[in-house]
């Protein structure tokens, strides 16, 4: 195995995008890269794509990640944010296949779960971890760049052996979670 | 106004997509070019996606089309299939966006409506029309390969100027409830 991976996570959005990208080194996540694409709503619908399809592919091109992650859609209130939501992913998934790069598409309490423990975690406490994780001074900002980086930091991890006497409560919880969903499958 | 428009349809979808392109010249449409696009189920989802995202670029690249329609998405019963066509509709909307051809995004109520003179008319009377206005011995199967020609033909029509002297009773059908369409915006 590697010494460590790269991993490129995206909260994928059509107004709000987060890109976010981490080496995972054993347990150890460190910040490469975090920006938030973002498209105008008075823009025709066609450009807002590619605007956004540019950026992510541009993100992906210059920090040549080892695999994508990004936040499997969900049937939300509102329909037309989802359908945006499906379009980027589209285009998402499409970017990383046309590359040969393997992508995992993650349940937001998956991602949650793994990054504080508890995967009804709100905006706040997910952005606090991201903050802790990544050793920075402060949690990334807006949430879609948090979100971002949780989702690349929850995939580093379960693509490497978790190594059970480095990790911390919130990170047992998580491998704990990952056996049982495994067993159900 | 040029003698004659190109538009290449698309039918959205993952296991298939319809992609169907004509040429309009006043209300005459012309068949250029119709096939369906499919992908296995049991492919990754983003394999999936590439393949169709591929040979729909692919079509636009050979047959060089003045504009591009597609159905809109909507909610249907079931949420899986809506997200694949919400994950297509997003790269062909991005494909026709890179090469600056405009897009225009048909209900199916209005592609039916447009080649029919009926909203509600089912696909069998779909398949019948195309035959008849592209002048072919047979409805083009399967009704992905139909639906694309329709869609295209509609939005081949809504671009021309009406000719009312030469229009099927379908088309003033249209005519009429796309000038009420129009009212109510």
């Amino acid at each position: 195995m590697p010494a460590s991976v790269r991993v490129l996570g995206v909260d994928p959005g059509l107004t709000r995008c987060g890109v976010g990208v981490v080496d995972v080194e054993r347990r150890t996540p460190t910040l490469v890269h975090v920006e938030v694409l973002r498209s105008d709503a008075d823009e025709a619908i066609e450009l807002r794509l590619l605007r956004i399809a540019r950026g992510v592919e541009a993100a992906i091109d210059a920090h040549r990640p080892d695999a994508i992650a990004l936040e499997r859609v969900f049937a939300q209130a509102n329909l037309r944010s989802v359908m945006g939501v499906a379009q980027i992913s589209g285009i998402v998934l499409r970017a990383a296949a046309e590359r040969e790069l393997p992508v995992a598409l993650l349940t937001p309490s998956e991602v949650k779960a793994a990054v504080t423990g508890y995967g009804a975690a709100d905006k706040r406490q997910v952005g606090e971890m991201v903050r802790r994780l990544l050793r920075l001074e402060a949690a990334p900002k807006p949430a879609d760049a948090a979100d971002a980086l949780a989702i690349a930091i929850a995939e580093g991890w379960r693509t490497r052996a978790p190594r059970a006497e480095h990790s911390t409560p919130a990170q047992r919880a998580w491998a704990a979670a990952e056996s049982a969903a495994r067993a159900r499958r």
